[in-house]
């Protein structure tokens, strides 16, 4: 199986990696983001996106309930069904399913995020959580009978209410309940670089201990992405792909080695 | 098997309808429209939704792709994404699908509409169709596992073209595919009146053939409704109520009796 993860960028080009993944043969899932699609739709309703900066300094979007719906028009209606179109365009029996439809994921609701308000520290507590269960019944049931799972935000707390969640965590969850050998994370870069304002420090080839040492100097936002990655190598051998989703036949050049492979060993 | 057809007014109870739902033991199906909504999210975005007058004086939204956009933000999104989770907060593992999504509808796209453009006959063809095939397969796979289908525009047209349809068009071609022994039409009044501003002239039963006669009379937009109820008594002898979606226990009652119940003959 591969499970490919499209971000939500906005210079992502979709078109392409639909065609491309209509050519693949083996079963396979897409895990989406729409934060750029969120974000216009959010600046033409003059609706403000807060972010919470925790006092370690990493910042995270607040998902108060007007973000959540925001999130339904934009992940789950507008981007979903967009992407759907475009695979049943190619011939790929699409289904959207956000993580609340079927129960898919439901997660563990984050205790909340402690800020600086002012000089005061005050403990915020959003719409967001881990993802924790995945029910791979439903995945099974769709991916045995033809049909191509397209999944994205929002997932289900445990008291059954829609919260916002990482995706990158997502696509580690259902790799550890139905493991696949290959799994692509489209982003808007050549790949993981050293430096990210100059692509010629791409790394094309990296072990998944070299991952675990650079995860020990990350910080914010890369280190949590980087641990959702760490997380797919305890689950079989995946050949993990950081891609870049904004060139022609993306998922042909990812399969063929552009881009960074992480591989459990140097193979 | 239960088939609901919930309106897209605003002053639609939803969670006393998903309430009612949960307690029901047989299998259900749920079309859903988001009319106020889409209206209210075109507004706020300061886009106008444009209507089509034919020359028989029939009014239909414009599909545009904006508004296939709108569409799909607002029914395929936000109301389908928290009527689904208000069923799993009430127990009922519902899973929310588009016609698009496991090319669960597919239609014939519409030929155009003459309307007049100042002193010119013009043919304006948009992004509507007709449904004429339902993926009975994918229905029944879900509800056979338990899900409960939660269902709204779009659907696709035969170049895999997502495009705006009716929800009582849809009613009827699941109901020709997969028949329902009671079929409850959800609305903003409290069933078939004679006089719509009298709430009075509440017709409380009415056959198939009684029907037919008024469809005889009809016209515009209630002409095309009706026609899409006599189409159900083509497939098995289903109980058909039109009732009010506004009321407290709204499916009990209708299932109860209350509003305009529509039989195949006089019982």
């Amino acid at each position: 199986m591969i499970l490919v993860k499209i971000g939500g960028g906005e210079s992502i080009d979709i078109p392409a990696i639909v065609r491309d993944l209509a050519k693949v043969t083996a079963p396979f899932l897409v895990v989406h983001g729409a934060n750029a699609l969120r974000d216009d739709l959010a600046q033409r309703l003059g609706i403000e996106v807060k972010t919470l900066t925790s006092l370690s300094g990493v910042s995270s979007v607040e998902s108060t309930p007007e973000l959540i719906d925001l999130m339904m028009m934009t992940y789950s209606g507008l981007k979903n069904k967009r992407i759907v179109e475009l695979f049943q365009q190619n011939g790929v029996n699409a289904v959207g399913l956000t993580g609340i439809d079927g129960g898919l994921i439901t997660g563990e609701r984050n205790s909340g995020v402690k800020t600086r308000i002012g000089a005061k520290t005050v403990l915020v507590r959003d719409l967001s959580g881990k993802p924790r269960i995945v029910n791979v019944d439903l995945l099974t049931l769709l991916l045995s009978n033809g049909y191509r799972p397209i999944i994205t935000v929002p997932i289900l707390d445990a008291e059954r209410v829609a919260v916002n969640t990482e995706n990158d965590d997502v696509v580690a969850l259902i790799h550890s309940a139905l493991p696949a050998e290959t799994i692509v994370h489209f982003i808007e870069a050549p790949g993981f670089m050293e430096d990210p304002s100059d692509s010629s420090s791409l790394i094309q080839r990296m072990t998944k201990s070299e991952l675990e040492s650079r995860l020990e100097i990350a910080s914010g936002r890369i280190k949590r992405k980087l641990m959702a990655i760490v997380k797919l190598f305890e689950h079989g051998a995946p050949r993990v792909i950081i891609a870049d989703g904004r060139v022609e036949r993306p998922l042909e050049r990812a399969l063929a080695g552009e881009g960074t492979v992480i591989g459990a060993s140097n193979e």
